[in-house]
């Protein structure tokens, strides 16, 4: 069970429009468009992917993380830190 | 002319390793592979596109806004503003 | 209750050494430093405030949102909507 | 003769701001207000921080940078490299 199950096929969207957003900027390199327009893409394919991040994070705290805080144990200990670490590279990358 | 001219090769193999990145994340929500483990390639992908924009960034610094400001006028005053401009994205997305 | 009560003095430690940071970016502007320079300080108490903002939602995440978790009903989901808006608050930030 | 000369005030003015919003934040743990609370002002002073960084970097472009590159020579580069360098700085922090 994954705490994104319920939000599959938005999330599959979203990433293979991220995917396309990725290929279209090789696309425009190959082309030799201008740099700044290339940049804006890119500003727009990491925006995309962030939110990619924090709808899956979101499902994991609401779903796999409260369960195994309901439960309690080294289990919830575990989900907990694993939730932080994920958290803290989401906000420094 | 680009900024990134003597730099496309790098810059395209980056991009279709971004790309790769993004359709291997789509993968592992489609075989529900932990939320954990998706995130973690997320965070990878976003750093790598990251690094694509601060390479852009440089070499039109490097190349286009040197050269207008070597030039002067309202050309150089344009590029200064649409960098500055990018930069805000960046830092901002 | 909060969920940092554990970690208040090492938060306000945290706090007062952001707090002189940015103090000694105003004294570097008032003395007329080189920009970089400043610019240097400044990333560094970003940095310093990001880390206490990680401190913060961990010690959140492992008190508030895991105790009311446990007790589950609408002061669960509540908690879980709050932590996920200040996170992508974080992240955007 | 910085580039922020013709800032420093508004530069003093939103550094003052920022430091008073840290101070702030450091007597909202001494009361134990709510963490979520609590987490909402370091975000507000961490883009503070941010858009004093932002200035910084513009003034810094459209003045050291755009006159180095002017003079082209390998003060040119230095500032370029500089200036690169705190960018990613920047976007990574």
């Amino acid at each position: 069970m994954t705490g994104y199950m319920g939000n599959k096929d938005d999330l599959l969207k979203r990433l293979r429009r991220a995917e396309g957003q990725v290929r279209g900027i090789a696309r425009m390199v190959e082309d030799d468009q201008y740099c700044i327009d290339v940049l804006t893409q890119v500003s727009a394919a990491t925006k995309a992917l962030e939110t990619v991040a924090l709808s899956l994070l979101s499902d994991h705290l609401n779903h796999c993380v409260a369960e195994a805080s309901a439960e309690g144990g080294p289990v919830a200990e575990e989900k907990l830190r694993e939730a932080n670490d994920a958290i803290a590279r989401l906000v420094r990358s």
